[in-house]
């Protein structure tokens, strides 16, 4: 494989902010950045070369200003740090499309119950009686740091308290879209849909425009949870207020079931006939799209986030990526929330996504490894609406991009290294993560989180919630004699 | 949870060997064991108490000879060495019920392909041009350092030249049964079926009864791949040398539709017909059993090896895991070969089989937590015909034990560590490994293979053969342009 060099990257790349020229031979000549980040192999998802060998990436600021081969890196560009590349995968970061990061707290609380028991009986009221600020702020934290840890950079958050989020992410230093979570019942933060879309509205306001890495989004829980004039209104904020919406879409029998029996009509053409699509719209999960919802999903350019993870744990069923993908719609994948999975490893998404559609369409060359790769960091990016931004390591892209260390046993020999980062990378693998031209990991060491902190803030929490809950609530059905912690 | 006192544990074992006599409350008295190993919380898949808090195991030689809690062991014990259980699970080792552990070396050599095509183009040829008993020993090396790491202490090998694998395992100190295959082709290491029986039945010879650790038996390939008279045969011999076997049973469609075709039969009720199931058998995989099918494997019980990652990789099928066990049927799960999975990473094997029945059969409640962990340790020793010695933590039991660090952020916080085992942990998370009294495993340190000699050793066979392949062996078939390494 041979690299084109810079010269040519930056013609090939449209709407680079900081190109550089072409770099010069002479080292004191040599063009200041912030890093240099190298790779044996440098996995640019771009789709002309979608690996090379001995690369680097200069960083300036918030950019990637120059992609190309490390000797050609290094002779034009004088950095302050520079990470090296030997053994060692240099990637966009990953682009979690939808989840709760500050679920962390409930974590493994209650398992392997059907949809209703976990939901009516362990999550909401759980939710109800102790989600407040601190409890967002810390529960966020912990995802935060298990995302970066993960190589995760940028995430959807769907919850609640939305301020509390913002300010974990400007503080840990990650992207976020963040949506503030309107549902037609009484919620941690609001007494009704309204109380939740006029609180929406005013984080809004104080958000958007306002920070790079922040980009505050409207939340609409889902069709089944909120009244067509609900939804209608929320839909009209997101018009009016030009900002994308996140929204559980087509994930559940019940979902289908309800909205057939209210309305004939399944959950997305009902949205598309009030208009919904209208705004750009981010559809959590997508597992019962019909042929001609899945026309209405690419005609409106609606994102989907695949999270097999959920889906299997509690039954949702079997997304159709594989025709989502062949009609053209843009798929990202997702955690969703720690209490659906019960990490936020997107490794183990990915492989995931890869398995599930084998089998489901009995095709082992169904979603290959570079595509769902490619949905883990460019389609997800195009999914949540920053394609533009993030997900392929070219110049005048953010610099979220992330290291792997490939010299682990589980990883030889290597034939392949795309097939490694799907078949057998784990999130411990990732050893640096760079955000915004920030390194948030060093080494596996979390330099904007105090993790110890946060872990006994989070056991203090849970300890609380079991012993309010009478200590019933942990636990598989099937475990009669625990009562660990 | 209160601990049963020790006496009252012992007294409830059958067939413990080293059952101690009440314990000693003053020190000066304490017995003397080679090692104490503790648990902040120690799931001892004794289906009375499968998790208890703040115990210990102490073990002398090769078996565990007391089991308590840990203030008791300690003032009734004086060990060797101590293993702390602070922030720890500590529990039995994981049993892989199959495995091809020399096709480490062909670790994501082709994937993304149909079955066919990878076995015929890659595989298989591969297999005879490279394999010899120095890439048999190199690769079982490369596996076993893997499956130590991430806890597994026994595990089923199917594949050539038997007596580098037996060497292997009794230089690395795990617990292994070893199978060569018995195949109607040109393999490796014979010509054809017949030359594969008689070099099996001369391994068996050499091994069987001469090491504590490993047991050796027989590897007949598949009902497709022998004809019925060499299956007869590799049965016959079974019974003769009384050991057990391990065959592809019920696998793919490929199979079914062949077997029908044929003889107008399942694979297992044809194998019945023969008296097959007379000797102990390990089928692997059991994906499409007929209702009678179960019926046979029940009353002629046959352990299942359910390989989740394999048989969605490539589209084997979804095996009816929870029917299976809901007849009686012994089950436990194998990674297979790298080559179809593509590691050996027992922790994605347990959390994969949960997810996949749940999804399966749309049931939440299908294989809960500590169904799945049951499978994993002394289900699967019971598929493999060692449930009298391995599998639970109690007195007389072999000394195969594993401790996870619970302390990772990714376990916080802590409701309920069955949960977390099967839903968080990776096999990262394993710490310490101890086999037959043994560690081979002490702070994430492999104290019995020379990983970094063993990875170079693995590269240098995988160069040769992308080489000799001519550089196309490797990738995904969407990759047209990478050619690592």
């Amino acid at each position: 494989m041979v690299f084109r060099p810079i010269a040519v990257l930056c013609a090939a790349v449209l709407g680079a902010v900081a190109c550089e020229a072409e770099p010069q031979p002479s080292a004191p000549d040599r063009a200041a950045v912030d890093l240099i980040v190298g790779g044996e192999w440098v996995v640019t998802m771009d789709p002309g070369s979608p690996v090379v060998e001995e690369g680097a990436i200069a960083i300036r600021g918030e950019r990637i200003v120059a992609v190309g081969p490390a000797d050609e890196i290094d002779a034009a560009y004088e950095a302050r740090e520079r990470l090296a590349g030997e053994g060692r995968v240099l990637m966009p970061g990953l682009v979690n499309t939808h989840g709760h990061a500050a679920m962390t707290i409930l974590r493994g609380i209650a398992d392997d119950r059907d949809l209703i028991t976990w939901l009516q009986e362990y999550i909401f009221p759980a939710e109800v009686r102790f989600v407040d600020e601190e409890y967002v702020r810390i529960g966020t934290e912990l995802a935060c740091a298990e995302m970066i840890r993960g190589g995760t950079t940028t995430f959807v958050d769907m919850y609640y308290f939305p301020d509390a989020v913002a300010q974990v992410v400007e503080q840990c230093g990650m992207r976020a879209l963040i949506a503030p979570t309107v549902i037609d019942r009484k919620s941690p933060d609001a007494d009704n849909a309204e109380e939740g879309l006029a609180q929406a509205r005013a984080f809004i306001g104080r958000w958007k425009g306002k920070h790079p890495r922040i980009t505050p989004i409207l939340g609409p829980h889902a069709v089944y949870s909120l009244s067509p004039e609900q939804l209608d209104s929320v839909a009209e904020a997101a018009r009016e207020l030009d900002v994308p919406m996140s929204i559980h879409l087509s994930e559940s029998r019940f979902e289908i079931e309800t909205m057939m029996a209210k309305h004939q009509q399944s959950p997305i053409a009902f949205l598309d006939d009030r208009g919904f699509f209208d705004s750009p719209v981010i559809g959590a999960h997508g597992v019962y799209p019909t042929n001609d919802d899945i026309g209405i999903l690419a005609q409106r350019g609606v994102g989907i986030a695949h999270c097999p993870s959920s889906n299997m744990k509690i039954s949702s069923g079997i997304a159709p990526i594989a025709a989502l993908l062949e009609a053209g719609i843009h798929v990202g994948f997702g955690t969703d929330g720690a209490a659906s999975n019960n990490d936020l490893d997107m490794f183990e998404e990915i492989r995931l996504g890869a398995f599930l559609q084998k089998v489901a369409t009995m095709e082992p060359t169904a979603l290959p490894a570079l595509t769902v790769l490619e949905m883990a960091t460019a389609g997800g990016a195009r999914a949540i609406g920053l394609g533009d931004e993030i997900g392929t390591l070219r110049v005048g892209a953010r610099a979220d991009v992330i290291q792997l260390d490939l010299t682990d046993l589980h990883f030889a020999p290597i034939y392949d290294v795309i097939s490694h980062l799907i078949y057998v990378a784990d999130e411990q693998d990732v050893i640096n993560v760079i955000v915004e031209g920030r390194v948030l990991m060093r080494n596996r060491e979390l330099l904007t989180i105090d993790v110890e902190r946060v872990k006994a803030q989070a056991q203090s929490l849970a300890q609380r919630i079991n012993a309010e809950l009478g200590g019933n609530a942990a636990g598989s059905p099937d475990e009669t004699d625990d009562a660990d912690n």
